[in-house]
Parts: structure tokens; sequence; C-alpha cells
């Protein structure tokens, strides 16, 4: 898409570097990888780094496997102004959505549209009420998440991870207000999951973003097939009796 | 698969360009990657390009991850006549398929047999009828998927994607007038599945033909993963009594 | 593990080739495609290829995605003798088997341990008893599947796939006698399925054999998924009662 | 993470290597297959390789699939000493693990997290109870796993698979008097389940270890797999009344 980005920008030094590390050529890489994992088919997802007073960001509507830094949208973090603008690119709806995690410290945020993530909220909702989070206990995984803001060292294994769910909206930037309201309630949320549509996971920087995603989809996935073959999340959920159970399963529609 | 092309042919320029974005060098890397996505095995399926006046095919019955510019078969897109036929290749049986997208302005046209489409197909039959089209809505990545022709901008959260389906037949060009009947009933739609066989998605471009073949496939797979955890596609359709959904349940034959 | 073979052999010629389609180079590329399918875990499965006089078969007990030419058997087509054994290396206990589809005209036999393969062999000994074939039809993909022996072309859509079951046996060797008796039996069959343990495809060469293998392994896999939602394999098959399919759900043991 | 080490080190030449079978690359290249295999994700399992006098680790807390011989551990095998520890690397939790396999003569052992290891300690404990193995027969793939320490071979087709589940603990060094009791009271075991974790496989060397891996999770899928279409794992458990088994199915939380 090198056809598509200004040559003769006074800015283009900012996403040229032959560092594998340069936050322009990170993206590419790892929306390569997070193609491969289903996270960001066509054209759904997006990540953004932010490298102290530079924020790069993916842009919109792109095949995201596709990827080249020239592809990339760069913003002053102080200013929140574009310092570069790809020529016949949109900027990501995700954007502002992004900057509520920068504002809270983090250094890389990622949001997909995993199935999991899309098949857990809606689980939560018909299983535990629209107002739940998503609930899980003693899964080793939940060990690569880490306590929260402020906090050092990562959940144990007796801990529970808790991730708040918001619903969606008609466009993608009017999420910010209940993403930024569900950071708030929930200080210590390193992911948000969004009713039928994906995830939001930051952390302090790329690698610990990257690995707390594949942690919670890892965690995601392995909730499904838990519910599939009739496994709880959580211990101390109150059992039903067998009756009660059997009456939930036929309150539950057969026919899809 | 070289030594199956005529080396004298004078249409070899069609189809040797050292550009990555050829039609001919596109349709080979499209189709290695619908290869990995399950879309294309065991020769199924197929993918066509038109770029101004020539149509690029893929052949039938070669292996799709292993397909050679040489194996393209070129047509003249107003005369509708072959201007390259690969020697010992037989042309694809979609082929009429994919001209009645061209038809309405599609500039590329993917055929897959995604297990998803196959599986949707087979339960909107039984749960909703046979005159039934796979109905969903309130799923973000439905937002992949264009309003319709003539019409500006991609479906909304909240709008319903209406996804028809055609009867299979005997043999593939037979599906023609069916499809074509389909696409004059829903004007709007930019795939149609095909029971017990797959889909064809088509598009303005070759971005947007493989992009939206993707979401597509995406919402498919999720609609079954729905399905089997008891979720329904649409929120509208109204609840049955849990004696009658337990009736349901029973009709189903439980033994495969 | 080029450490292992005889660098002093007289018939090292028989798989050095810069030819990637050499029977040598072949097995090794499809394998290594094969491991990907999870076809061959865990050294499991094998392939071999018949050139003429020449026949090449993967060793036994090596890490498929991993091997090298000079990994390859060699035997005589005629005398059925080696001409070409690795040290250190155990022929493949499938030959016999690949040998059996070859004295029937077979120019490759492909085996593998599908997970597919095993799960459709326990349910029709579930469903419909230990003597009885695995049989679909009327899906698309049925028609990647050759009509028989002597016969020219491949199985239409309304064509009944018809897959022999084997049990199976403590030594592969010993499959070879039920094998040959069920080839006997189902003169048409390019594939055996064998209970508990995975399926043995062959075709008239590589390309054949290796597409027949993908499209009989999609289908085997959309079997399962078609049981799991309760969607009938054959169209003819009797209806039972509601109640009797009640009955039926009982009868499967709930607990594992 | 070349910068992450010391350059200046005396035991740089334990890890520097052209060899592709040092140990060194070699855990680099199978976490590089494990990784695509989701046995790793999120920077969880880990691999450990002796070699004579010297045991090489994977580090604590690194993406698995971006590792470097540089990252890795060094410990004298005889002393239990670190020869070599990169700077900012932590060393692996399942060292004194891994150390234990190595004790009973291991070559190679490997820790996952995958997911089917997960799922079947959770069915094993709910439907067997929280002291039982999971036990698999007559699944061909068994044969890809040896008799036991000081037997020669692999155990045949009607031989029973037998894995010892222990629980798990807040931290993962506190599993050792567990796994040791478990490898003491099954001998012959080359793996062992965690509760809600995953599972750690060793082998007499890396070939062996790999490969009994893949074959053991292999299992695990399609043990889950089986439990999904009320498949028995076993032939000889008791048949219960349709009854009994209805009760069964209403006592299982049909709510997760």
């Amino acid at each position: 898409m090198a056809e598509l980005t200004p040559p003769d920008s006074p800015h283009e030094h900012l996403i040229q570097s032959p560092d594998p590390n340069h936050p322009a050529n990170l993206i590419c890489e790892l929306c390569r990888k997070f193609y491969t994992l289903g996270w960001v088919t066509g054209t759904g997802g997006g990540t953004s780094i932010r490298n102290n007073d530079h924020i790069f960001i993916a842009p919109s509507g792109v095949q995201k496997e596709l990827m080249d830094p020239k592809d990339m949208f760069v913003m002053c973090a102080q200013k929140r102004e574009y310092l570069r603008k790809p020529n016949f690119l949109k900027p990501s709806a995700c954007t502002p959505l992004f900057l509520a995690a920068f504002d809270r410290g983090a250094g890389c945020c990622i949001h997909t549209h995993s199935q999991w993530a899309v098949l857990v909220t809606l689980l939560v909702e018909r299983e535990l009420g629209p107002q739940a989070c998503f609930e899980i206990e003693q899964i080793e995984q939940i060990k690569g998440i880490p306590k929260g803001r402020g906090k050092s060292g990562n959940l144990g294994y007796y801990d529970r991870l808790r991730i708040p769910i918001i619903e969606n909206t008609a466009h993608e930037e009017d999420l910010t207000d209940s993403l930024e309201e569900a950071m708030e309630k929930y200080p210590d949320a390193y992911a948000i999951l969004v009713r039928r549509h994906g995830i939001y996971v930051w952390g302090d920087n790329v690698h610990k973003a990257k690995t707390q995603c594949e942690s919670i989809d890892y965690i995601l996935q392995l909730a499904v097939e838990m519910h599939k073959i009739g496994l709880p999340w959580t211990k101390s959920r109150p059992q039903r009796t067998w009756f009660g159970r059997f009456l939930d399963g036929l309150q539950r529609p057969l026919i899809y």
C-alpha cells in the first residue's frame, strides 16, 4: 500500500527504521500473528503502541496481515494531534479507546474480534445477567495477568480473574464513555470485553499487552469449552437442585 | 504445472508480471491463504478477478495452494471468450457463476467450501425451513459487509445481515439460474450460500471480496458455535414455551 | 537424520534429485503438510509413492515433518525387495497395506491418524453397528472422490459415498488381510477406515491420493460436526418417533 | 533479547553452536513449534534438555516463540548450579520439576498448558473423582507411548494408557513433591497431568519427549471430543441403566 502514503511528508522518519522492535515495524509483525490467530480477520481489530511522545496506530479497513509501516498513523501523545496521516487511509475508530488506555499508563493496547470473547459475553449475559462480569478462578493461565494498576506482580492461581463487559454501540468511538466508566469501576482490569463485539486488552508495554491478550484469549476459549461440557467457571457458584438445573436446561432455547 | 501451459501462446503476457498485485499472481497468493483457512481443500472452491477487459479464473481440479500464474484461464470480459486456455487444464465449473457476479459490477468473486457455510445451510433448513435465508444481527463483524449495490457504506451493528440460500444441483454450472434469481430477489446481497455445498462471495474489488468473505466466514463459524450452546442468532425470534422447546428438542434426531 | 544413511550405498541415486516432484522429495513435502493438518502427529501415519519399478516409503518412528529424502526406503515393485534401507531406521509397519493398494493399481497411498476418522468409526459403531460402513450423501465435496476402479469420473452430488470400516489389530501389519478383504468386497472404494486408528486413502497418482485424502477428511470432519448438532448423514435414514429418539438419547452414556 | 545477555560471560560457548541439534538451538526451535500448537501461549509452559553434564532450560516469562539461544539458562547436571544465567531473565519455576524427570533418567522434559490437558483433568475429577487417573484404551496412538522405565518397547493397542493427575498448587515449584510422589507411585508413567494447569511429559531424549508429548496431546484432544459425543474412554466401564444415566445428566450443571 506504499503508493497510498505521502513520500514527501516531513514525518516519514517516524515510521522508517531497520529495527524490528520499532513500533511501526512491531505493529505490522504483531498483526500478522494476530491474523493467524483469527483475532483481526476481515480488517477487524486493531493495535496501538505508545512510545514516549508518539502514539502509533494501525489504520482502519486494511487487511491487517498485509500492513506496512507506511500505513501507520502517528499521533503526538501530548497534543493528541496527528503528526502523520497516510493518504487515502482512515484512522482507526478504536483510537479514542486506545487513548483511554494510554491515559491510564498503558504502553500498548490490542483490540481483537476473537470469537471466544464474543461467545463468553453472550454466555455471561444469559447465565449471570447483563450486569455481570466474566469471572473465573483456579486456572493456571490466570497467573499470566497482572494484579492491577500500582500493584506489583501477577494474579495468583487462587485469585479470581474478573473482566468487565460493556454493551456494544452502533459506532465504535461511542464505546469510549462506557469503557472509561468500566476502567474507573474496575481499576485493576487490564482488559474489557465488549458484548457481541470482542475485547480490548492493554499492558504496560508491547510484551505485556501481547502476552496478556494471549493468556486472556486462552482463558476465554477454555471457558467456552468448559461450558460445552457442563463445567463451572467458579467453585463458589451455588449449586442448584437437579430439578432446578433440569428446568434451566428447558428454559434455554433448544432450537437456536 | 508449468509444463502444462503453451509456451508459444500469443497471450502469455496476460499472466506474466512481476507485480504481486497482478491478478494472475494475486489469485495464486489468495488461494494459498484460502487453503490454510480450509476453504479450498481437495481442489474445491475457486477464485476469479475481473481487471478491465480481462477476467482471470483459477482452473478446475488443481491443488489450489500450488497454483502458478501459468495455470490461469483468461477470458475477454466483453466477448466472454477465452483468450488463454492452459493445455490439459479444465476451466472452472464456477465460471458462469463468477460471470453472473461480474455482470452485477463485481471485480472479484470467491467460492469456498467452508464447513461453516455448509453447516449453517443445514441448520437454517431444519430450524427455519427450506425457503429461509440465514439471518443474524447485533454482531460487530456485520459491519464488515457493505449495505448493498448502489448504497454507500457498510451495514451497521443493528442492521440484520441476510444471506440467501439456494439449493445445490448435480452440476455446478446448473446453479447459475437460481444464483441469478437470488441476486435479483436480494439485490443487496454480496454473498449467496449453496445448501450442502458452500458459499459465493463477491465484492467491488479483490480487497473487498476477500475481506467480506473473511467477515462472513467469521460470522458463519460464530453462528454454528452460538447454536451449539443454545444462543439465538436474532433477538426478534419469538420465544417458545419451555415445553414447546422441550418437544422441539425431542423432534430433533438425537442419534445423528 | 542424514548421518543415519549409508553414504556408500549403490542406490543413493534413487533418492537424490533436484526435482521437487521426485517421489523422495515429494513424500517429505507432503508429510510436512500432513503434519500441519494433524494427520501424522507423534510419528503416526505414513505415505508411499509408486514410481514405475520403484516404491518409495517413509520410515517408521520418525518425526514426519522433519523427514529427509535420505530417510526413504526404496523397494523394487516387482520383486518386493528393498533396494535401499536407511541404517538405524525401521521400515513402516504400513508397508504391506501400501503394497495392497499398489496391487490394485494405486500410484500413491496415504495413511493418517486423523481424529475425524477415529471419531467417525466410533460413531458408526454405536449408531449403526460394528458391520456398518460410513455413508454420507448430498455433500458437494463428495464430488472430489472417483467413482471406482475402471469407472471414469468422480462420484456425483447425489451419489452416496461409502467407506468401509475394518477393526483395528494389535499389530498394523495384521490389518492386511481384512484390508484386502474390504478392498475385494468394496472394489470401488479408494479409502478404508480403521476403527479407533485412522484411515488409508489411495489414488492413481500423488495428486489424486492427496486431494482425495483431503476431500475425505473434510467430509469426516463435517460428519462429526453434523452429528454434534443432530444432523443426519443420509436422507434415506428412516425417521424414528420422537419417543424412540428420546430413549436413544438416554441409552447413550451421558457420562462419557 | 540479545541485549539481555552478558557478552563477557565465560560460558557463552555453552549456548553458541551452528548445529541446529544443539540443545540451545533445539529448545528455541521446539518452542516455536509448540507456540503454533497452542501449548505455550502467553509465556506459559517450558522446555528443558539434558545433554551429558549440562541442563539447558528456557527462561520464565518470555514469549516462547521468540526465544534466542542467548536466553537459555545452563545448569551443571551434577552440582545443580547455574553455569549461565541471562541477565534480567528469571529462571523457570518448572526447573525443580524438570530436574525430577532428569533424576529418573529423562533427557528432555516438556511442560505445556494444552487446553485438552486442562479439560481432561476436569472431566476425570467430575466423572471419576479427585483421586482418579486419566485412563484410555484401544486407541492406535497409544502405541506412541513407551511401556515404562526399564521396559523395552511401547504400549500396545490393547494396553491401557494411565496418566496420573496431581492437584495444582499456588506456586509451580510446590508441585515438586506431589510430582515426585506420583512418579514413585506410577514408575511407568512418562507424563503427569496437573489439574487446571496442564501436563508434564518427558522422554529419554528430545525426539522421544517431543513425539510422546504430541501423541498424548492427540489422545487428550480425542478424549474430550469423545466425551462431547458420549463415547466412553474405556471398554471395561460398567454400563449404567438408562435411568441412572438420565439422572447423571441432570446432576451435571446444565448452566455451566
